[in-house]
C-alpha cells in the first residue's frame, strides 16, 4: 500500500463498495416490508443483514488503513442515491429482481476491478461479495410468480433493462468525476493493469453474466 | 413443555417477541435513513441487525418446538403494526427515543413474564433481550442534541409519553384478545404464577424503569 496512486484507488474502491452495501441493506429492509408472507419478509430481512455484515467488513478494513469510512464513502453518495431514487421498486418482485440484478452486476464489477489491486484488498472484496444464499431464494420466488401470472415476465424484463440503464448512467458519472477507479484499470494506479482490449473483454463478461442472470430469472435481458 | 396450557402460552410469548423484533428491525432500518451523518446511519443499521439476530434465535426455538414462526407471530401482527403506524417517528431523534423507550419497556415486560415459564424459554428470552450497546449510543446522541437545541427536551418528553400511551393501548388489546399471556401470570398456564399483588408490583417496576430511562435521556416521564 506504499504506492502513492494505488492507495487512494483502493480507498475509493472500498468506499464505493461500503456505500453500496449500506444502501443495499436499506433497500432490502424496505423490500422486506412489501413481502406477501412472513417467511418472505424474514428471508429478505436476512439478505439485508448479510449486506450490512459486508459493510462492516469493508469499513473495518478502511479503519485498518487509517481511513474514515464516512469520508471514504462520501464521493459515491450522490450517484448511488440517485440510482436508488430512480429505481424504487413498486412491488415485492421488482425489489427482488433489483437486488438480484443489481448485486450481480456490482459483484462482477468489483471482482473484475479487484484483480488489479493488492492481494489483501482482493480477498476482502471476494469475501464481501460472496453470495449468502439470496440468489437461490430470489430465482425460485421470481419464477414461481411468473408461473402464477405470466404477464409478469414482460413487465419484469422491462424493469431489468431499466435497472441496467440507470446503473450504467451512474457508473459513467462516477468514472468521469472520480478517475481513481478508472486509473486502477488503465495502469495509472501502479500494479498490474488492463489494456484497452482487456477492458473491452471485461465489459463483455459483465454483460454476459447479466444476460445469464436474467435467463435464470426466466426473463430476457 | 408437556403441560397443555403452558405450551400455547410459551408459543404466544415467543411469537409476540419474534414479531416485535422483526418490526424493530424494519423500524430501525428506516430510522437509519434519517441519520444526519454516515456514522449515525451505520450505528442505527447495526442496532437493526442486532434486532434481526434476536428474531432468528427466537424463531429457531419456535421451529425446535415444531411450531411455524409465521403462525406463531400471526396473532400479534395487527396490534404491533397498529402501534408502529401510530408512532411513526418524524425525525431521527424521535426514532432513537422510540427505539430506546420501546425496547426498554418490551425488555422489562418479557423478562417479567419469562419468570413464569420453563428455564429453557427463560434463558432464551434473556439472551434475546440483551442490550447490544444501543442504549449508550442513544443516550449520548439524545443528550447531545438537547444541549444543542434545548427546545427538544419538551418535545421529546411529549413524544415519550405518547409512545407509552400507544404501547399500553395495544398491550391491553393483546391481553383481551389473547388470554394465554395473561394466563401465564395468573397461573392458568401451569407452573409458578403471580398473585394480584405481585402483578401490581410488576407494573410498578415496569413504570419505574420507564421513568429511569426517560431520566437517562434527560427527559421527564
Amino acid at each position: 500500500m506504499s504506492d502513492d496512486a494505488h492507495r487512494p484507488a483502493v480507498v475509493d474502491l472500498l468506499g464505493a463498495l461500503a456505500y453500496g452495501e449500506l444502501m443495499a441493506f436499506s433497500e432490502l429492509a424496505k423490500d422486506a416490508e412489501m413481502a406477501p408472507t412472513h417467511t418472505d419478509k424474514a428471508a429478505v430481512a436476512r439478505l439485508a443483514v448479510a449486506e450490512f455484515q459486508h459493510y462492516e467488513v469493508i469499513t473495518a478494513r478502511l479503519r485498518e488503513l487509517g481511513e474514515d469510512p464516512g469520508a471514504a464513502v462520501a464521493p459515491f453518495v450522490e450517484s448511488f442515491d440517485a440510482f436508488h431514487a430512480r429505481t424504487r421498486p413498486s412491488t415485492f418482485l421488482e425489489g427482488l429482481v433489483k437486488a438480484y440484478v443489481g448485486d450481480g452486476i456490482a459483484q462482477d464489477f468489483y471482482r473484475e476491478i479487484s484483480r488489479y489491486v493488492d492481494a489483501d484488498t482482493r480477498s476482502l472484496v471476494e469475501a464481501a461479495m460472496s453470495d449468502v444464499g439470496g440468489a437461490e431464494f430470489v430465482v425460485s420466488r421470481v419464477r414461481a410468480a411468473q408461473r402464477e401470472d405470466p404477464r409478469l415476465t414482460g413487465r419484469l424484463a422491462l424493469w431489468g433493462r431499466r435497472l441496467v440503464g440507470e446503473a450504467l448512467t451512474q457508473a459513467q458519472r462516477v468514472a468521469v468525476e472520480r478517475d481513481s477507479l478508472t486509473l486502477i484499470l488503465v495502469g495509472g494506479a501502479g500494479g498490474p493493469s488492463a489494456d484497452l482490449a482487456e477492458i473491452g473483454r471485461m465489459f463483455a463478461r459483465i454483460t454476459d453474466e447479466h444476460t445469464h442472470r436474467m435467463q435464470r430469472l426466466g426473463l430476457s435481458a
